[in-house]
């Protein structure tokens, strides 16, 4: 029996600036079947509310809680492990990281830093590592579709630079993590192998989330989809659909014959 | 029987811009022990003639021949395979990469590039290995000893982190790969087994010049060495001396052995 939804951002509900169309009214049609969704991305350029005003203005109203991120992950992170943050990120993103005045130590966070991840930068997050900070990144994915439609370089890369040269493995707080997944679903009530994740990304997204235990993950075939990524990850998706809309029916199809099966 | 030396220059002849103490002396001795010597570098920061002008200003005359770069292995690759190369290298390496003109694609040649290694310069190198670009890796190392004495990222983070977003695999020109050694052994008649190499990078000196067949392989605790070096890849050195001055001593004093002892 599905009960909730986990839906990724960019690639999915939108592509740049723009919708992806149906996406809208996919949502709305979740929302009307009463199942409980979250939205969980692993873009790390935004701060949390530039996000939710985005998808404020392309008609598809979330709320703070609603919402999960690598940051917000991260700042939990930092004040368990009493940790101040030297940050590799996008400028817009420190805005983000604020009261983690109470410390015991470093801990270099990797996010998706742009045109911020340059030789300087990067040398000195290595330092800092070699050093003995902790090592946390909020994303691994290796790319993301850019504003020209190309592939980019995403946080992964940068990531995989510094693991090759401190010989250390960064901890993941975004998708793939099996604790993000998790955190969403448990804001939700919602067992994992009653959740659906929808992604764009075969790897972090569906194979990540059937890996920590959801129970079905979909791929679309928009935002960085390429042809035949449905086969380039293990677990493969669940299902491989068009958009956010035909995942949409997908579930609502799903649903309608686990509610006619009998029960055995 | 020893009967052929490979040296490495950086961290083991010279330290910055001067030569580590009795580096000179040594190599003098070799000379005089009629012990034929190679100088084999992953140092892609500087053109090949820069290189021979800073060993003849520490008063150590190096012909051409004797020098073995990445730059110049790659320059002989880009020729037998037709390619012209995009380069992803340190604005003073461009002068190695000449009269290549004669073309059937691209490949990416990826070297130290230092402060060129730029979000846009990386991130054009990446859409050009997944636009069906070859990836050539002059050097894979994970870091070298900066001018101000701390350890610096140096081209294999970099290669490594090309590698994972596009799920390709760079073909490495300069140590450890076996060709790069052998290479310079050809050029001096030396069977793999009778000869030294001498490094101060357990990884891609040592471990590398034993996986490609040589004899022995000596690490020196100058340079980039870190205390626990010696255990920390395999194979290990042969053995683990002071410096170069020591290291001489060490060939030295095993020929000296070997002369004495009687022919099985």
């Amino acid at each position: 029996m599905i009960s909730g939804v986990l839906l990724d951002l960019a690639g999915v509900i939108y592509d740049g600036k723009a919708a992806v169309p149906g996406a809208t009214g996919a949502v709305a049609r979740l929302r009307e079947a009463g199942l409980p969704v979250r939205f969980i991305s692993n873009t790390t350029r935004s701060p949390k509310q530039a996000v939710l005003d985005q998808l404020d203005k392309l008609g598809l109203p979330v709320t703070d809680g609603e919402l999960f991120t690598p940051a917000h992950a991260a700042c939990e992170w930092l004040r368990q492990h009493h940790r101040s943050p030297h940050l590799l990120v996008h400028p817009d993103l420190v805005r983000d990281f604020h009261d983690l005045a109470d410390s015991e130590g470093l801990a270099v966070i990797v996010g998706d830093a742009g045109e911020a991840f340059d030789y300087p930068a990067l040398n000195n997050a290595f330092r800092a590592l070699i050093a003995g900070a902790e090592f946390v990144a909020l994303a691994p994915n290796r790319t993301f579709k850019d504003a020209d439609g190309k592939l980019s370089l995403d946080a992964g890369p940068f990531v995989t630079a510094l693991e090759f040269a401190s010989q250390r493995d960064a901890i993941v707080l975004g998708k793939p993590a099996p604790a993000f997944f998790l955190s969403a679903l448990a804001s939700m009530n919602c067992p994992p192998s009653q959740a659906v994740m929808i992604g764009d990304d075969a790897e972090t997204d569906v194979a990540g989330a059937l890996a920590a235990g959801l129970g079905q993950a979909l791929l679309v075939r928009t935002g960085k989809y390429r042809p035949g990524d449905e086969d380039r990850f293990k677990p493969p998706p669940t299902a491989t659909v068009d958009d956010i809309a035909a995942a949409i029916d997908w579930i609502v199809a799903t649903r309608r014959s686990e509610a006619t099966q009998p029960l055995l």
